[in-house]
C-alpha cells in the first residue's frame, strides 16, 4: 500500500531543529518504508533565513521567514514548532490548529502555560497535538503515560528532568565541585544555556512536571500551583553531608498521591534520595521518570533529556507516528488529556508528610542542640539522627538534624522559631528525604 | 461522546487472567471513562470451570469449559488469550483472527515461534494482536519499540528479560548462595515455576528476544537462529571472580549490530557487565531493556518482568488501546512488525568480537599458565588481565583470564586446545565481557 506523500512544515532551524531535518534527510526511505507514504518537509520558517540556507541542510526554496508564506504552503499537513517559549510559539500553534494542522512540539513552557486549551482547540478543528519531545527529551515517557500504562491508576510520577541540573548535581556530588564552578562547566560543555536561569531555578522541571503530571493523574495540573525550589541555592556542604549519610541530592519533580488520599501532591525541589535507589545511578546530563502505577508498580524510564539528536528523535518519532494515522486517533479518543478534565485537586503544600533533613549552623556553644531539637519537639516532630562534627575554628559550626515521617507545616514551623535563635547564623537549610514506595 | 461497549473473552484465568478480571471489575468506570466505551468482559474459557467459578472473581454465568461456546459468545470483539504454550493456544489466537477478533497475549512461546505467520494472519482479516505482556511484564517496552523510538534506526538491546534468573543472579552475587540455593528460594517466593527449565535454560528470555528483536530491527529473527546458554550451569566462583573485578554475571538477551555493519548478532547468555552499568543494578526479580536507537543514544525502560498484576497491566493497557481504536490502525499501518519483513541477515555468533572471561581449573605446577595464555597467543587473542590467587590444598587452582577483544570462534578454538591440557581439569568456563555502547 502506499499512500500519499505527507507534507510538513518546520518552524525553527536551530538545534534540535537542524537535527529534525537531518533524520527526515538521511532516514526518508527508511520513514516511508515503516509508515507507508514519503515525509516530505515542505517549508521551513526561520528567522534567520541567510543562516538555514547557508546551513545547507534542507533545499534553500523551502526555507522562508515569512510567516504567512509558511501557512500558505499547499500540501502541508503537519507543523512542527521549536521555536520556544509562549509568545510567537503560541501564535504559530494556534494557527496551525485552526488551519486543521496536526502540531508536533517540543514546547514544554508553552503546553505548561496553555496546554488544556491548546489541546481543545486541536480537538475543535478535528487534528492532534504531539509532545513526546517536551519532556525527557528523547525517553518515550510520554507514550508510555498515554497508552502504555493506560490500565494503571498512576499513584506517584519521581523525575529527574532536567540535564543541567543533574549535571551540576552529580559533579557537585561525585567530584567535589562548588555550585558554581559545577555550572560553568555545564555551560563550557553545552550543557547549559548562557542564561541558565530557567534550568537551574527548577522552572523547567516545573513545565515538564505540569505536563506529565496532567497526563499521570489525569487532570489539570496549573503551573502556578506547583512548589518550585531550583538547584541554585545549594550549598556544597549539604551534598557532602547527605553522601555521609548514604544519601544523593537530586532535583526531582514529584506527584504523588498519599495511599487511599484524592489529593495530589506536587512540587519540584532537591531531594535526598538514598543512593541504592535507581534515581540515584541518574548520572550527568540523563534524564530519568519513575512512573508509580497501582497495577504494574514501579516502572523506570531512563535516557538522554535534551541534545539536538535525542529531542529530534522524539520530534520525528511523534511526526511518523501521526503519518500512519494511529496517533491522531489515540489523542482524539484517549480521555488523559488535561482539557477533559477538571482541576486535580491538590493537597496543600504544608500537608506534605516525609522526612526532612535539616541543616543549621550554631554557635559552638553548650545548649543550641538542645534548643533546636526542642523547638522541633515543640512540633511533635520526632528525630532519627544528629550529626555534628568537631567544630575545626570554635566559631560556628553546621548540625544536621534528621526527622522521622513530619508534616511540612510543622517542619517550617519549628525551623523557623530554630532560625530566630540567637546561637544560629543564617537561614536553616530544610531539603526533603524521598522514601519512594515499596 | 459515549460508544457501544466493547466485548472481551478472556482465555485462561490462571495467575495472570485472574489479574485481568481483577482489574476488568475494579476499574470499569475509570477505564469506561477513558475509552469512552465500557469494556465487558462476556465469555471466560477456562477447563477448571468450577475452580474459575468458586473463585468469585468473575459472574458464574460468563464462565466456560467450552471451546465452542466461547467463540461462538456474540458481541465479543477482543480475545485476551493467556492460556500459554503453542498447542492449544495456537488454535484459539487463530480461531479468534480468522473470525475477525483482535487478539491480545502474552504467549512469548507462541509469538517466537509463530509471530510472524500469526501477524499475517490478523492482517488478513484486520484485525490486531497485541502483545505488550509478552515481553517485560508490565513494562511498555513493546510499545515503547514500535511507536515511542520510531524515528531511530535501532543498534543494540540489551536485556534483563526473566525474572527468575535475574533474581537467581541477584542472590548469589549479594548473598553468596549457591545455584541450587537461590533456586530453591525463588521457588519457595514463588517467582520460579514448579518446573524452573525453560526460565533457567535461558529459553524464555530467547522467546523475548525473538520478539523484541525483530520488532527493533525490523526483521524476522527465527527462535531457532539464537545461540542460548542459561544460568543452571553457572558457578558460585565465577560470580565471586566477577566481583573482583567490579562485573556483575546477568543473563542477558543481545540484539546488536556492529557499527556498518548489516548483521545482527543475537545471543543469550550470562554475561559480566561492568557493576557500574545501569542492567548491573537491576536486582531481584526485576526485568529491564536497554535500547540504543541511532539518534536516541541509550535508552532504557524497567519494572517488574513478571507477577499477576505487572503482566495484567501489560494486557489490560494493551486491550484499552484497541478499544479506543488507535492500536489497530498502528498495527495495521507499522511496518515494523516481523510478517512484513524477510528474515534478518544474522551474524555469524563465531564472528561476534567481544571481551571474554575464561577460567581454568589449572594443576598447580610449573608452566600452566605460560601454556593457557599460549594457547590464546597463537590465536592471535591479546590479554588484558589474568588472575590467580595463592592456591589453598595445592592441587587445582582457578586461574581466570580476561582477553582483550578478539572474535569468538578464536577464542573457542584456543579454549578448546586448552580444555585439553593434561594440567586443566574440566571444562573451561568462558563468558562474554559485554561493553555497552557509548
Amino acid at each position: 500500500m502506499t499512500e500519499s506523500a505527507i507534507g510538513v512544515g518546520l518552524i525553527g532551524c536551530g538545534t534540535v531543529g537542524g537535527g529534525v531535518a537531518k533524520l527526515l534527510r538521511e532516514q526518508a526511505e527508511v520513514y516511508a518504508q515503516r509508515t507507508g507514504r514519503p515525509i516530505v518537509l515542505r517549508r521551513l520558517l526561520d528567522k534567520e533565513k541567510d543562516r538555514v540556507i547557508q546551513s545547507g541542510l534542507v533545499d534553500a526554496q523551502i526555507v522562508t521567514d515569512d510567516v504567512d508564506a509558511f501557512f500558505d504552503t499547499p500540501d502541508m499537513q503537519v507543523v512542527i514548532e521549536l521555536a520556544g517559549g509562549t509568545g510567537a510559539a503560541s501564535v504559530f500553534v494556534r494557527r496551525a490548529l485552526e488551519g486543521g494542522k496536526h502540531v508536533v512540539t517540543a514546547n514544554k513552557a508553552l503546553l505548561a502555560a496553555q496546554g488544556a486549551e491548546l489541546f481543545a482547540l486541536a480537538r475543535k478543528h478535528k487534528v492532534s497535538i504531539a509532545f513526546e519531545a517536551s519532556c525527557g527529551g528523547g525517553i518515550p515517557c510520554v507514550t508510555a503515560l498515554m497508552f502504555g500504562l493506560m490500565a494503571n491508576r498512576i499513584d506517584a510520577l519521581y523525575g529527574i528532568l532536567n540535564g543541567t541540573c543533574n549535571y551540576i548535581l552529580t559533579e557537585m556530588t561525585g567530584k567535589g565541585k562548588t555550585y558554581d564552578k559545577a555550572l560553568a562547566d555545564a555551560q563550557a560543555l553545552g550543557y547549559a544555556e548562557a542564561d541558565p536561569t530557567l534550568d537551574v531555578n527548577g522552572k523547567d522541571t516545573a513545565h515538564k512536571l505540569a505536563i506529565l503530571g496532567s497526563l499521570g493523574f489525569g487532570a489539570h495540573i496549573a503551573l502556578d500551583d506547583i512548589p518550585v525550589t531550583g538547584v541554585d541555592g545549594l550549598d556544597l556542604g549539604d551534598i557532602r553531608f547527605a553522601a555521609e549519610m548514604g544519601y544523593d541530592i537530586k532535583l526531582l519533580a514529584i506527584a504523588e498521591r498519599a495511599p487511599g488520599q484524592q489529593a495530589v501532591s506536587v512540587g519540584v525541589e532537591p531531594c535526598f534520595i538514598h543512593d541504592d535507589e535507581q534515581l540515584a545511578q541518574v548520572g550527568g546530563a540523563f534524564n530519568a521518570l519513575s512512573v508509580y502505577g497501582h497495577a504494574v508498580g514501579h516502572t523506570l524510564y531512563f535516557g538522554a533529556g535534551a541534545g539536538q539528536m535525542p529531542t529530534a528523535s522524539a520530534v520525528v518519532s511523534d511526526l511518523l507516528n501521526i503519518a500512519v494515522g494511529w496517533y491522531p486517533q489515540g489523542f482524539e479518543r484517549m480521555k488523559l488529556t488535561p482539557d477533559l478534565h477538571p482541576p486535580v485537586k491538590l493537597a496543600d503544600p504544608d500537608d506534605l508528610v516525609s522526612r526532612h533533613y535539616i541543616r543549621i549552623n550554631a554557635k559552638d556553644e553548650p545548649g543550641v542542640i538542645a534548643k533546636a531539637t526542642g523547638a522541633l519537639g515543640d512540633q511533635s516532630i520526632s528525630l532519627s539522627a544528629v550529626l555534628q562534627h568537631e567544630s575545626h575554628d570554635g566559631s560556628y559550626v553546621p548540625i544536621v538534624i534528621v526527622t522521622h515521617l513530619a508534616r511540612r507545616g510543622d517542619v517550617s514551623e519549628a525551623v523557623k522559631r530554630i532560625g530566630s535563635l540567637d546561637a544560629i547564623q543564617g537561614r536553616p537549610v530544610v531539603l526533603r528525604i524521598v522514601d519512594m514506595p515499596a
